[in-house]
């Protein structure tokens, strides 16, 4: 455990800003943003490894099979997932790694990842979540209310994640993650070779 | 638990700087400092219910019959204890009450509080906090040895804290715990009511 990266889940109601989050913290400090594995077809100017993984459904199908996927998902005909390996990876070489993910693909990292600090981002309040939601205005009525519709299922969510962000300014929400993700580096769990290393000394003293 | 205090627990071997880290949090934070109740008697210019709660032996022994003690050891002769009234008070009003206590009064506050959060304060390692305490010039080879004992023994106990605050910078330690701090109160057990309102207004929407 000791030097490992904090393997960071991110999820949130839609409108919360949990991308623009992300962004910024990218932008900011050497956090390493998983990219996802997808079957569905590239859009102009997408970029293979970088925006995702493209796949075919078969090399999906088999990467499901052999459990190279920490948790997938299937949205409107395509297959979505997080690759395991390159995760696996970061974390080994000491870095923090970012995953935006929905919240059901949230728990499945904690089962496998128990370690992993999950954060849930919000609004302050529900109001001004249908408020952004309306506000933005690149949304039909319809769309709107589907998606307040599933904000208020997934709030059964929001006691299983480790911390709730309170999205109110941006700045304050980037550095509060930045925050929480630092503070974490300093617990027990992640601090075993420096006890390791007291214990020798200690012992090499007697 | 929502807008609830933290109770935090700041241990660490001597000659860690815990002590010092205390007086600035103290000095520049809102934070509580519990005061410790005891049998000894006091020294010139301490204050009764500001240095220390002075008590007789009897009406000690009372409190500890009562339960009116988180925790408490005897010293030298003397006892020490930490006062649960005035934590549990200052918590409900939403203060972050510091408790500068032993290791196993760390546990016993633990069992009762299992919310609380539990500092290890420490230097980088067992040779700087040998350094330090021959260093420092003040004890007797013979002190020193013991408290080098003891330090080896209570290493036992870092793994059952939450955090480990190395202190090599104060300027640096300082952040660290107050970083720590203010991140709890972003967890979800401090967020209940947070949460609750999400669901109300969701329900409300309906």
């Amino acid at each position: 455990m000791s030097n490992q990266g904090v393997l960071v889940v991110l999820s949130g109601f839609s409108g919360a800003g949990k991308g623009t989050i992300m962004k910024e913290l990218i932008k900011r400090y050497p956090y390493f943003l998983s990219v996802s594995a997808t079957t569905r077809k590239p859009r102009e100017g997408e970029i293979n490894g970088k925006d995702y993984f493209f796949h075919s459904r078969e090399k999906f199908e088999t990467m499901i099979e052999q459990g190279e996927l920490i948790e997938w998902a299937e949205y409107v005909g395509n297959y979505y997932g997080t690759p395991k390996q390159a995760v696996e990876k970061q974390l080994a070489e000491g870095k923090d790694v970012l995953l935006e993910i929905e919240m059901q693909g949230g728990m499945l990292v904690k089962e496998q990842f128990p370690n992993a600090l999950l954060l849930f981002v919000t609004p302050p309040s529900f109001t001004d979540l249908e408020q952004r939601l309306i506000g933005r205005g690149t949304e039909s009525k319809d769309e709107i209310n589907r998606r307040i519709q599933r904000a208020s299922e997934e709030i059964a969510y929001m006691s299983s994640y480790d911390y709730l962000i309170i999205n109110d300014e941006l700045e304050q929400a980037v550095q509060d993650v930045h925050q929480i993700i630092q503070s974490e580096h300093m617990r027990v769990s992640y601090q075993t070779d420096m006890i390791h290393n007291f214990e020798q000394e200690a012992n090499n003293n007697k």
